[in-house]
């Protein structure tokens, strides 16, 4: 082959693309099921809106390009930069809270690895103008909702949630300079993937002492809220973060999903901008990279030139889920195929204009319908009808038609006007089942 | 504002995304019923295989950069290459014909202007492995199909279909030198968007005599298929061409879109890789730009590596579309809100938290269902619920909910339990239509 795909992305060939838009489906429906309404940008934006407050992590990962008036530009690697970006050109216009989702393709100039492309699609779930922790509780309802309607169970994966203000409340009394916090999460956002000597080194080149590193750790590893109340009590404005994380529980229990949660204040998020909650999902067996992650960033608005106000949510790419999707048998039969409701045959000679007819005919009402374009034997359209799906084969003879339940064999002989005036009814009789 | 877009890229707030989202599910609603299978490719490619036989006019408007191990990369500005990349690569294993749609996002460094942006979406359908006319017929009826879904009539559209293979027949007779050939389509392409004079000026310096171009201007203006088929007799391979033409009227008339149809030897198509019947889709006043175009282009899979294999089909962008569909009215009402099924609200102290269950619930059986994150007098959330276009408003108390029809005010009390164990039949029940 002379040409190929660039590394790190794919082609969606048909049984890609049907699994694709199986999962892309199902976080539309969900969305919108939440109240949220979609919205999109381009994907390439000025390069400093896109280097401005990420982690130092994407800025690196940028495909950035110059148009042909010398300005810089790059594809975006996230989308809510740009969601901050529109957010803020509206802000006295829009009611509040703003509940908004996306479904982006992303690129990334990373190495790809499994779960990891340079070319993705991320679901993103954010909602705007709310201080309250009402607002985080529901998007993790969403994205729990989302996680249940894929046919995800509490066994299979968990959403991990932890506290930024929190970590660093216990960075700060053990002594970590102010300055020093955003390096130490860059650390600590590590430690779960790393081998304790690899994350001692990481938090030791971060500036931390050992004394500090054990504190933090020990704080990490408490596994309740009680415990964790028990040990941020006397800090610095943690009391109202423990008591936020509490709320959250009460809202995550009220909605129904508090089964999917759990409390892991190893997590702390990669990103720069985050200012409270965060949370990240994976796999029960952690097995896989992070399903989705996300978590509050009140600051980021204010930062693009915006008013401070409360925003969080989450994106949750399509990689890791499919691989998972795949490998816990969740990916239904019909996603395999597409189905055709008709396949319209000629059953004599001279009858493939009024074949052309139905086709167009049954296509114009909305219905699923293909033919041959080989003029050939009846048995060998009623083998193309099976290949393609086809739930009835409908073989044309001058004003009639025999159409052939494909499952079941039953053949039912109509006048072909009569047919078309009620195709839909026909379908619906077919004792097959829907693919 | 501190940042702005790119000029000529769009943000889609979520009203301007509803409208995308109509027309892409259309685009998608109609391939399917029509036998297509959707595919898609990466975004970038390799700068080769975007250049390789694309016109010079868009190997102009790439948005080209290299990724850090220093390749050569682009963003597609057209999805025909990636297509036949892709089906080189499997040409062996698939069944033919080949019947595939995508909804790709393109980009084009060009200076924007009306109906021309630098980033759109392009609907595009072909048929690969077929040479016979049908193929070329079936795709003229899917987007036919399509202009008729989406509300636009014969009188509002027309497709406009030309023959390059007959043009060239004319050229050659007319003594245009083979070489020369592609100069002269080039410059015919631009003909139906010219004054006399300019397009004059432009065909000289592609190289045509005054006598070449009054003859081919006579071809070009031929208006129906007799006076064409008298015009092309004599020319060498021309009659085969002038037949496949016939053929395609009849089997656009057997499948009933005829009247979307008219012949037009001045549509040639501007890029250099179509080998027979083209055509362009325009709004019958021809005021805008054209809507679709497309046709047949046998040699592309070969020049990039792969067999001679027949191929036809044809893009429509969104964006001429989107302004004809707003300036004709076509635009349903119904797009331009999101409706809610429920919206669920206290009516008592103490009851928010069955409002949260009530709300989870709701979402959980797939209805849209949503709730204020401000405990307020239950006059206020019900204005909120107006606000958001709620079919009906849920005030809850203890175990009991009364259901309000938002559109008539009519109010039914239920048990809570009752309620969430049939609200999808409540909700039919409701005598306010669907939004």
């Amino acid at each position: 082959m002379r040409f190929q795909s660039v590394k790190g992305t794919r082609d969606f060939y048909p049984d890609q693309m049907r699994l694709r838009n199986w999962i892309t489906d199902a976080w539309r429906r969900v969305s919108v099921r939440n109240g949220f309404e979609e919205y999109d940008a381009p994907i390439f934006e000025y390069l400093d809106l896109l280097t401005i407050k990420s982690g130092q992590e994407i800025a690196e990962q940028l495909f950035s390009f110059s148009d042909r008036g010398g300005r810089h530009l790059a594809i975006r690697p996230e989308i809510t930069p740009s969601l901050a970006r529109m957010v803020n050109a509206r802000i006295h216009s829009l009611p509040r809270p703003i509940k908004w989702f996306s479904v982006p393709r992303l690129c990334r100039a990373e190495n790809p690895q499994r779960g990891r492309l340079r070319e993705f699609f991320q679901w993103n779930i954010d909602i705007l103008g709310s201080d309250d922790v009402l607002a985080d509780a529901e998007c993790i309802f969403v994205a729990a909702d989302f996680l249940r309607e894929i046919g995800l169970t509490p066994g299979d994966v968990c959403v991990r949630i932890g506290s930024r203000p929190l970590t660093v409340a216990v960075l700060t009394a053990a002594g970590v300079p102010p300055q020093a916090a955003d390096a130490a999460l860059a650390a600590l956002d590590k430690r779960p993937r790393l081998p304790e000597e690899e994350f001692h080194k990481l938090a030791a080149e971060a500036g931390l002492t050992g004394e500090q590193i054990a504190r933090v750790c020990e704080f990490q590893d408490c596994g309740d809220l009680e415990r964790l109340e028990e040990a941020v009590g006397g800090l610095k404005g943690a009391p109202a973060h423990a008591a936020a994380l509490r709320d959250l529980w009460g809202h995550l229990a009220a909605m129904g999903v508090v089964d999917y949660c759990c409390l892991d204040m190893r997590i702390v998020r990669g990103l720069a901008y985050y200012t409270g909650i965060v949370y990240e999902i994976f796999d029960r067996d952690q097995s896989l990279r992070a399903i989705a992650g996300g978590g509050r960033y009140d600051d980021l608005l204010g930062v693009l030139g915006g008013p401070k106000i409360g925003a969080t949510g989450f994106g949750m790419g399509d990689v890791v889920l499919g691989i998972l999707l795949e490998e816990k048998g969740k990916v239904p039969q019909a996603v395999r195929s597409q189905p055709l409701d008709f396949f319209v045959i000629d059953g004599q000679e001279g009858a493939f204009q009024q074949v052309q007819r139905v086709v167009g005919a049954l296509r114009a009402r909305g219905l699923t319908a293909d033919f041959s374009y080989k003029r050939q034997p009846i048995g060998k359209q009623l083998r193309e009808a099976n290949r393609r799906g086809a739930r009835a084969a409908v073989i044309v003879r001058e004003d009639r038609v025999a159409v052939k339940d494909m499952a079941t064999g039953d053949q039912n002989d109509l006048g072909l006007e009569d047919f078309l005036g009620r195709a839909d009814r026909v379908l619906a009789d077919l004792r097959s089942p829907t693919g």
